[in-house]
């Protein structure tokens, strides 16, 4: 009976690739050879690991390049003593296999997955950059925000009850529901070690009181709680997972999503809340870069507008896809439900609600996962440049208190405005966290 | 990448089994046949099929009985025309086994599972009847109530995100996501059909203007749709899907929960509202029956004690479950995030409230089901058995004007004092809509 087969596992010896093996694997691929062109002695091959977890590369060849991922038996900047299921590419390139049809060029291009070496190939993005770097560059990208809220809006409407008739949306739920071991991740560094004592936690010693004040903050773990019980039950859609600005890659005309192995069914507002929660950070984290004021002044409310870009956007994009597709199968609002005149005049009612529910969530989610970049394991580089350790947790404190104040006091967040209104107001937070608001 | 193994099929040739096929079957399985006694040539079968869509069997022999179940590939009441796939038999074992270690003898014991034939075998009941039939023939039972109230208390603790940790979880969903065939049926006759005009749909014609009426009631289909949309999204915990008065087979000392190829993860107010509609359906169904006026006025008393006394027992139980388990591993409520005075004081408001939703749930899930069994497929013995068609609908419209406040004025029911005092309120409400209140 427990019979579940392990369909994300090839029949075959699993082995992790040497930069000479991927070499042969590509020259094996007809399809992915021409677009190297030439000889496989004419590709060269680069290491461009830049997330914690997996091995990537870039091969090049005279006519152009691929990128190659693997998904190792252990998390990669952690080593063996941290044992991480293969299988996660698995569940990336199901991920970009299942929202390729409706989010198209917002990713790059799946060109090979092989189950048994848990390989994938897929397009290479050039000249992109990482956005979370170009971030704390100071750079901006004039597209970024509404491009990511487009890309949700078309990944989440697509694989939820308005989009789908349930029985698509069980099979997506059942290959989901075997991505366990990240979702394990996701369940621990998110929302539970915050708020624990474990050997994984990396905030700095001058943060000491903020992460003791946190944990025994009943409040604040049970405004967690709730979130986590949402995460884990409510399969209201597909999601990316782990949406950062590090799963970004931008140029000035075009972004991509990348790093799809977290992907679970999950609430709408976990995807918009990753990302709003990194732009926050980065908002935060720039009072600790030596950059002339104007520039660094300008650079934040860049940030502020993307907030409230990314958000108008993912709205807009959504209500228009759901009332451009009244006959989608979805067994949420059946079109024969709603087709007289009142029904009409409520389905739109019933959109605005939903996308007004899913703002609630973005909101809390986006402190949530301010908090975990702080406090937990996996820290992200717009704190760890600030080299000066006590600035950075005077930046980090200041981040922690706006976080924590969402979190215990939503009533004051119910718009945009007053999210956005509020950033600025916890910088000076002091490292005594009993002094702080 | 959709190689989703069905691993709900056996490998090998189904075939729908004869009465001396089901002999064989059983004659091959000395574990079953022990039960039996005796010779094969000694052994009787009957069939005793109750509900709309197995076929199902009581075998006995001369020092026992058991119970034999088989799949068909279409529901066995409407023949052949209206196919289903077979499969459900699978669910209903995975189920049965899922279960057995949490609910012990609130269940028959399943003896064998025949995953080629759809083919189940579980402990015969006896002197047990199906408690409709026994409550249309205004018997009680005194502890029915109580044990439905305890099965679904340590059937969804133990199943969900309080009980296990996520994997366990999702292993699960994984497996019951495949019953879709069974989950389209609830979904299109419980959510779907009673507000539009279906072939299926079943009500007796002098209730068409209740039936328009609701098929145009804007409101009352927006809070339908609030509880389909939790329904398919909220993966609370795993319901039993069918847990009506027909599910559960009873002695004065005993009670049974029976025919879980239903089942599904959902909200756990989905099954207690089932069994709440069905004895509320029984309450109004009583003013039918030619019955001593005093006797009828007694069992009516006993019937709304009984939903009293189930939800008293489900929220003692969970929460004493609850309170029993607190390393049980489960992701909600982490014991590390509580441990403290304040976080264990706070984890009792949790419990509260916790309820207090799963309360709000029953209430809105029961109404929907009593219209479900009123205006869709399938309809109750409770109903059919008044043979004057008006008198039927009169005693219908009086529960679909129950059911309509309940769904469209939910703030006067935030209590079971509120809900039971309701009930006898909308007896005498008149078959036309329009003078209904």
């Amino acid at each position: 009976m427990s019979a579940v087969v392990n369909f994300a596992k090839g029949e075959g010896a699993y082995r992790v690739l040497s930069q000479a093996d991927i070499i042969a694997e590509i020259a094996a691929l007809p399809g992915v050879a021409g677009i190297l062109g030439g000889k496989p002695s004419e590709w060269s091959i680069r290491d461009v690991a830049d997330g914690y977890i997996n091995a990537v590369f870039i091969i090049d060849g005279p006519d152009g390049g691929v990128c190659a991922k693997q998904g190792l038996p252990y998390v990669r900047y952690h080593g063996e003593s941290w044992p991480l299921d293969e299988t996660r590419a698995f569940y990336e390139a199901s991920y970009m296999r299942r929202l390729e049809p409706v989010v198209g060029r917002l990713a790059p291009k799946l060109l090979h997955f092989d189950p048994v070496l848990q390989f994938i190939v897929m397009e290479k993005l050039s000249p992109h950059v990482v956005l979370r770097g170009a971030l704390i560059e100071g750079r901006t990208f004039p597209k970024v925000a509404s491009d990511i809220g487009r890309y949700i809006a078309a990944a989440s409407f697509h694989t939820s009850d308005l989009g789908v008739p349930f029985e698509r949306k069980f099979d997506d739920i059942a290959l989901f529901s075997g991505n366990k071991s990240l979702l394990r991740i996701s369940v621990d560094l998110i929302f539970t070690d915050p708020y624990v004592e474990v050997w994984r936690n990396r905030f700095v010693p001058e943060l000491s009181a903020w992460a003791k004040a946190f944990r025994e903050d009943t409040e604040l773990k049970t405004a967690v709680a709730i979130r986590r019980n949402a995460f884990l039950s409510n399969r209201q859609a597909l999601l990316h997972g782990d949406l950062h600005s590090g799963s970004v890659m931008v140029t000035e005309e075009d972004s991509r999503v990348i790093d799809g192995e977290f992907s679970t069914f999950g609430p709408i507002g976990f995807d918009l809340g990753a990302f709003v929660a990194n732009l926050v950070i980065n908002w935060y984290g720039q009072a600790g870069y030596a950059r002339d004021e104007a520039e660094r002044a300008a650079h934040r409310i860049w940030l502020l507008d993307q907030i409230a870009v990314l958000w108008n956007a993912f709205r807009a994009e959504f209500i228009r896809i759901w009332e451009a597709n009244p006959d989608a199968g979805g067994d949420g609002y059946p079109a024969a439900h709603f087709a007289d005149p009142a029904g009409r005049a409520r389905l739109a009612t019933i959109r605005e609600q939903y996308v007004a529910d899913i703002f609630e969530d973005l909101v809390a989610f986006a402190a949530i996962k301010i908090i975990r970049r702080i406090l937990s394991y996996a820290q992200v580089a717009d704190f760890l440049v600030i080299e000066d350790t006590q600035r950075r947790a005077e930046v980090q404190a200041n981040a922690l208190a706006f976080a924590r104040a969402v979190l215990k006091d939503p009533a004051r967040f119910r718009d945009f405005g007053a999210f956005l209104d509020a950033i600025p107001r916890f910088e000076g937070t002091p490292l005594d966290p009993a002094l702080a608001r």
